[in-house]
Parts: C-alpha cells; sequence; structure tokens
C-alpha cells in the first residue's frame, strides 16, 4: 500500500520501517522538524516535508503517529478522502470524525529509536469507522504481524490503563528493588533471574495462580518485619501496605 | 559432600535433585510428614525419616529448607556438632547461633515442583559464623552455580524485601492488568509481548533508564482519564495514585 506516514518517532521509525521491510510504500514522513522528517526518510528511502500544507494526500492510508497531545490539532489542518488512523492507546477515534474514513492502528509494545521489535507475535489493535476501511486496516496489520485484533474505542483504553499497571508500574518496582539494594551495597543483578523466570510463568497460567510472597501466605511475622525494614520511607511503606492489602482481598475471595 | 537435607518442599526438591546431579550424597531427606520425606527420598535414592531423633547427624553440611516459622524450633531439637545452614531469605542465621558452625544457603529463585530452574545462573547467597564453614559453603555453592556471592543478614534480609517489591507486588500488576482486561472482554495475551520486551531490557539497562508511561512524561490528561476510569475502584485508584507520584519524585531528581 502507499502510505503517508505522520510522525518521526519511535514508533513512526520502527513502523516504517516494518512496512518497507514488507514492501509498502512510505510516499513521504512529515515531522514539525525537519531535521527530523529528513532522518527518517533518509532510512525509509523516501521524501520528506515540514509543512502541512505539502503533505501527500494522494495515498491509501496516512498514518499519523505522533504525540497524544497534537493528534486532534494536526488531524484539524489535514484534508483527506481517504482513510486516516492514528496509532494512539489512548485516544479516541472519534478526534478523527471529521474525515470520511478513519480509524486506529495501534501497535501494542514499547518501541526504541536502536531496538527493532519482535514483529511477528507483536499485537496489532485496529479500528475504524466502516467497513471497507477495516478491511483495508486489516490487510496491512496482517503484512507485518501475525496477532491482528479488532479493538473498540473502549477495549483499547483498557488496554492502555492495563499496560500502565503491567508495564510502568512494574518497571517502577524494579527501580524500587535497584534502589534497596544500592542502600545495602548489593547488586541489582542478583535479583534479576528471579525477575526473568517469574515473568516467563505467566506465559502459561494466570497471574494469579503464582502470586507468592509473605502476603499471600499472610505470614504476618515476615510483613511487619519488612515494614520495619521501610520504617523511613512513607511512600514504600504505604506502598507495601497497599500491595499486602490487594493481595490478600484477591486471594480471599 | 555428605548433606543431611531437612525438608520435603519445592526448594528441597529442586535443591536435592541438584545436588543429585553434581554428585553430592544425600544421606537422609527428614519431613514432619513421613509421605513426603519418602517421595522426596525416592527421587534422591536415599533414606528418609520423620522422626527428629533419628536424623543423621554425620553429614558434612546438614541444610535445612523448611518454612521460615519451624527454623528456630526443629533447630532448637537438634545437634550437630558438623555445619548447619537454612535457605530461608529473612530468617537470620543467628536462630542457629546454639551450633558451632551455621550459616545461611540461599538460593535466590522461586521454585516449584515441576519446573527445573536454569541453576547455572541462579544466584546463591552464602553466609557463615566462620571461615572455614564459609569455605566449604563457597565451595558446595561453586558445584551446583555459577553465580556465588557472600551475603551478610542485613544484606540477604534487604534482598528478601526487593525480591518482595519486584517479584511478588510485579506479579500482582501483572493480575491486575488481567482483570481490568477481562472486564471489557479482551484477553491478557495481548499484553503479555509488551511485558516480556519490557523484562528483556532490565537485562542490560538500569529499569530507571527505561521507564515509559504518562506518569515520567508528565501526562496529565491521560493521568486524569485513567483516574477516571478507575473511579469505582478506590484501592486502583490510590494505588495509580501513588504509583504516578512516585515515579514523578523519581524522575524530577
Amino acid at each position: 500500500m502507499k502510505i503517508t506516514l505522520i510522525g518521526s518517532g519511535k514508533l513512526a521509525t520502527q513502523l516504517g520501517l516494518r512496512l518497507v521491510e514488507k514492501k509498502h510504500t512510505i510516499l513521504q514522513v512529515y515531522s514539525r522538524t525537519l531535521q527530523n522528517a529528513k532522518k527518517l526518510a533518509i532510512k525509509l528511502n523516501t521524501n520528506y516535508t515540514n509543512e502541512l500544507s505539502n503533505i501527500e494526500t494522494n495515498c491509501d492510508i496516512c498514518i499519523v503517529a505522533i504525540k497524544d497531545d497534537f493528534i486532534q490539532k494536526l488531524s484539524n489542518k489535514l484534508f483527506f478522502d481517504s482513510l486516516i488512523v492514528h496509532t494512539s492507546g489512548s485516544v479516541s477515534t472519534e478526534v478523527l470524525k471529521k474525515y470520511k474514513n478513519y480509524g486506529s492502528f495501534y501497535p501494542l509494545q514499547s518501541f526504541s529509536f536502536e531496538k527493532t521489535p519482535n514483529w511477528e507475535t507483536l499485537p496489532i489493535l485496529v479500528y475504524a469507522n466502516n467497513e471497507s476501511s477495516l478491511n483495508r486496516l486489516q490487510r496491512l496489520a496482517n503484512s507485518i504481524s501475525n496477532n491482528f485484533h479488532i479493538v473498540n474505542n473502549q477495549q483499547r483504553k483498557q488496554l492502555h490503563l492495563a499496560a500502565v499497571f503491567a508495564n510502568n508500574f512494574s518497571n517502577h518496582l524494579f527501580h524500587i528493588a535497584e534502589e534497596l539494594l544500592k542502600e545495602k551495597n548489593i547488586s541489582f543483578d542478583l535479583l534479576k533471574p528471579l525477575i526473568i523466570e517469574s515473568v516467563q510463568k505467566i506465559e502459561n497460567t494466570s497471574p494469579k495462580n503464582i502470586q507468592t510472597g509473605p502476603a499471600v501466605r499472610n505470614d504476618m511475622e515476615t510483613i511487619n518485619r519488612h515494614l520495619e525494614q521501610l520504617k523511613n520511607n512513607d511512600n514504600l511503606n504505604q506502598l507495601y501496605q497497599l500491595f499486602t492489602q490487594l493481595i490478600q482481598n484477591t486471594h480471599k475471595k
């Protein structure tokens, strides 16, 4: 397909590279910053612009892969007859409703400039305002991944919220663990085999079935000792208590 | 070495199997429950007992791999001249101080009966009350793993606490995500590639360097939308706010 790519960030970069790999044609890259547009366009061997009025509108799909806050602003200034989609997990497709054909094309992964993600298993969540647009997005998704799903706005928002818990917050727990270890001159490397083993387990079973630790065993002696260890850190003390309560509520049922 | 193994749970089972694999001799398995002692003894091709008075004391090392609460009680009833160690992450070695040679032998991993852990990389954290005991534990550790460390009681306690944050609490976050998705009929499978990718990243970089999400970008619009989505769940609302605050505190510095 012929694609206009709006954006030059991590997602735009990895998605662009994958689309080219799969023989789609990127007609043009747009970025507010000419230098960024040029940088990605060179990688994708295509044209670039930083002028909204120069955006190539004669395409099969225009993919808007920019920061959430700018999607509405930018889309208000564009004119497309063909299909326009954004790649945001949390913005409603309704911000594009002035267009005849619009939707979302949401690759559920955290992207970086350097690392090529595993596209084969990468979930592509798609939605559109009509059947023919949905078909077109499905064809595009199936050409770059084996993990295609139709997900409406409400579901996509919930996925984004769930990802914040499962991904952003768990990463902060790893940071907390690293800091706790630093206090006693212990390398965070010691915890990595445990973390990796545990995450491998949820590939085949529900997290609920593999919950371990003092909270789920109702081991009050250990819980109180841990709270004592955290007595000089109000926030971590509060976080520990809240998790203990949540885990105990879950496993009482 | 000649080893007496006290306990028949997950850790005792996996450790016993590894010791036998590495040509150590398990002299005997003890468990309060005769059936459990027998079950593990058959796997290890050795003797078993459920009588404290029958425990084989003529060994190089006695490994006490039982529930935290029972370590002190049981050790008060045993008589050993040789080295005795427990495998607990959170119990001080001082509960064994009536012995001439005592210490800890703590394999930092979450064990199951079915799954053989990756022993090569499994951290073995060791401590003893004298040099010769420490040397003996070091030799034992090096014979079953390539990841040996000397860790004192304070450090081991801190590791155990850090593991609760990094492992137990993050697993509960995965459970929360699964429940949020269930509410909207979405499979938790959709989140797994994201979770796995993120955990793979911390093998090579500090979690602090890869923090993503609305909190670290200070994206108040998304944060408020998420809190609105959680308005009927006080606990999750509170947890979301606490994490947002912790992440923002960390990344302000």
